[in-house]
């Protein structure tokens, strides 16, 4: 397998993160995001969508979701388990991924692409959604706060898979100015439990 | 258990398709949008997000996502077939099911959100934004409608979840101009051979 993958985004992240967990090593190529090299005909001839991650399985197919990517390599990779040991514990895991992906990742994501710099030249932006966006992220967190106070993670006593999507969603929101404050207290206490992880330190 | 359901929404259509495919049937109560009887205290307390759908399953829990309600159910019954029969084909529809959620669905939700006169009284519209979404919905038609010209199905050989699930999203679009035109061929004739499935024929 090979991996394409970039540092500073949230996608790639997710997946590095769920890889440390694992303890698994995929032989990794860096695409400069800020330097368009996904655009780059080289990049797209792997994943047209010009997005990373992609993950080239042996026999030449890409996974370009990191979702489907981190379930595939824990089908082939069960232990630490981290998607639900059994069809309960699965379905709560994926609920509350699908959640946290549609919720929060998703205006997390629109407030950066629609206010931020970064994609002033790159995209049409229009910033009254973006402040939009960023609200509902904040009440989001809020929810999340709220459903903490009833246990320690995400989708229950044990860390999941969930919990690495919440991580990259909060922690992509600071440069939109999406931050956990001392005014969620249930969910400062979890990202600091989660920041703790070697898995996550080691980043 | 016990669905919570409505007509006229996407993501209750796509369990109730995935329903009518395993010919599994499950007592339903319908939740009037319009209405407003989704923001019901008595309906907030089923689901806090006053949203559709929602399972309750036996033991009181609640999956209020539609794709981990479905995955859930085909754990318990696993015939026909629509999640994947091993880890590969899993693989490859959960990454097809995903980038049809972000690339189609989002946009196309983020369209009518942002431009039809239902929501015009329910949130602050963008209708900017709105157009743009229309747009990134109708460039995602035609990148579909190039990965159907090497295959029948989204996932391959084989009807899966991630046809309904862009069945689904591609339906949803009709308010806001988001069509299958004759100029997607691949597109067109997917789109004829799922609708014309009993399950899909049937609601």
């Amino acid at each position: 397998m090979k991996l394409y993958s970039n540092r500073f985004a949230p996608s790639p992240r997710r997946l590095r993160i769920f890889l440390a967990e694992k303890g698994l090593e995929i032989p990794t190529v860096e695409v400069d995001l800020a330097g368009n090299e996904n655009l780059d005909p080289a990049f797209l001839a792997i994943n047209p969508l010009g997005e990373l991650p992609a993950l080239v399985l042996d026999d030449g197919r890409v996974i370009t979701e990191s979702i489907a990517a981190c379930r595939y390599l824990e089908a082939l990779h069960p232990e630490p388990n981290l998607f639900g040991r059994d069809a309960d514990e699965r379905a709560v895991v994926d609920q509350w991924t699908y959640r946290v992906m549609f919720r929060l990742y998703e205006p997390v994501r629109q407030a950066f692409r629609n206010t931020h710099r970064f994609w002033a030249d790159r995209i049409h932006q229009v910033p009254e959604f973006g402040i939009l966006a960023r609200d509902a992220a904040l009440a989001e967190l809020k929810a999340l706060d709220t459903e903490l106070a009833g246990r320690e993670f995400l989708a229950g006593a044990r860390y999941t898979f969930a919990d690495i999507t919440a991580l990259c969603a909060i922690d992509f929101g600071k440069p939109s100015g999406i931050r956990v404050t001392g005014e969620l207290p249930n969910l400062a206490r979890w990202h600091a439990v989660v920041q703790a992880r070697p898995a996550v330190k080691a980043e």
